[in-house]
């Protein structure tokens, strides 16, 4: 199934349009997890289970467990092995911001595609689609491409004017208009930068969003959501990472902020 | 030692400004390596004790490690143990086109530079330089930012005009005169576009170029010498990979390579 329809199917299942990040720094972990043989596994099947019932995605962020080197990569696979056998209708992201020249991309696509079996990866757009082709080639996946990012520091490269227009419109457009033929591109659009992201809305009709930047970072919700939603009320995948798996109640954390989401549909 | 300085000792004591790429991609090994158990291990200690006499600097792609999972990462730590123990004075590069938001890449920083420890790393600038300061911040090491690419496609971006300049310029500009304040910055240049290498050897002055494309992607060594060297006759890191390393002989493509880049320092 197209990895778009696979979320909007969910999302209207369990009326949630919340994504949890899996960024399971092994310096934050509880205590508890410490100790064990795999604990950012055990971490992260304990945050899945406490969450599952509210989210219509689960995003890991590789850099977590490329910092502890081949153990991090093999608790990223059981992690992955364990969602796709217990909740295979949850939306899968992997948040590596890849991107390399054509060929090379295989390495990549072989890894979080097939080995890992993520269901859609984020990307950068500045070598071009030539270059991104063997992502956007595979109908079966998605590819998120940085448009908007939710750090502070973002507009340094992304807001110089193009033909009178910032760069992150003209990222917008191309993948609207060129790189999306298949259908299963999506954007990156911070949820610090709801004007951009309104924007945005209006240049790429209903293509959905990967919204960090709620929460920790001060993205409001109701902003984004008034920004953000489609002529569907989708269209948006919004993250929240360390306000969820890091708070005193994760399930509380995640059920609160998806009832939030849902007050704005 | 800033990793600058290393390079060009190492430079200039063998004579030699060429940089082999281990992309060990294990559909591509020779027969022999594909029955032991570290195959792509094997296959770069072959490689490095082949070529190592002729070269300044070693550069995996993690692209091809990381295909093979947790396997490829392990096998990726034992080659830089055996550069470390074996080569300490070669300049060792992770291509690797990394770059996420400010903390989560503390992770990237702790994976490449202390896990793995690797000299430098290929990053993207379209986050800013507020994302990319974790790595800036490594006076130890060295960043190596995506400025113009060796691919076809990579004018699709690159070559878009910000007030009358292309985006490449533009990177070029910030890098060397905003970024680069503990002079360990480098650019990554493409040995395809000898026009561009020589404009923005004018922008930067002496900054060191990582240069691809050279050999299977068609770059001309005389024209990337001719533009890109500096008024030392270094910053230039001039990669071969396939050309070398899957060649019936790598140690005398190696040798050849080293010596025509030679005839035109």
């Amino acid at each position: 199934m197209n990895i778009i329809e696979k979320y909007n199917k969910r999302a209207r299942e369990v009326n949630s349009l919340l994504c949890v990040g899996l960024d399971s720094d092994i310096s934050k972990l509880p205590q508890r997890f410490l100790g064990m043989e795999y604990p950012q596994f055990e971490f992260n099947k304990w945050i899945i289970e406490e969450t599952h019932e509210f989210v219509s995605a689960f995003k890991p962020n590789s850099a977590f467990y490329e910092a502890r080197g081949d153990k991090g990569a093999l608790e990223l696979k059981m992690t992955m092995d364990y969602l796709i056998a217990n909740h295979p209708d949850i939306v899968t992201i992997l948040d590596a911001k890849r991107g390399d020249i054509g060929n090379t991309n295989n390495g990549y696509v072989q890894s979080i595609f097939d080995w890992l079996n993520f269901d859609a990866v984020t990307l950068y757009s500045y070598l071009g689609k030539e270059a991104i082709q063997p992502f956007l080639d595979r109908k079966d996946k998605a590819s998120i491409i940085l448009c908007r990012t939710s750090n502070s520091g973002s507009g340094e490269f992304q807001d110089m004017l193009v033909d009178d227009k910032p760069f992150w419109q003209i990222v917008a457009e191309k993948i609207s208009n060129e790189w999306n033929t298949n259908n299963n591109c999506m954007l990156v659009v911070g949820a610090t930068y709801p004007h951009e992201m309104k924007k945005i809305r209006e240049i790429v009709g209903k293509m959905t969003f990967l919204v960090p930047g709620v929460g920790a970072q001060g993205g409001n919700v109701k902003e984004v959501m008034d920004s953000g939603k489609n002529s569907e009320g989708l269209g948006l995948i919004i993250n929240s990472s360390r306000g969820i798996i890091f708070s005193d109640n994760p399930k509380s954390e995640a059920q609160k902020l998806r009832d939030e989401i849902r007050g704005y549909q």
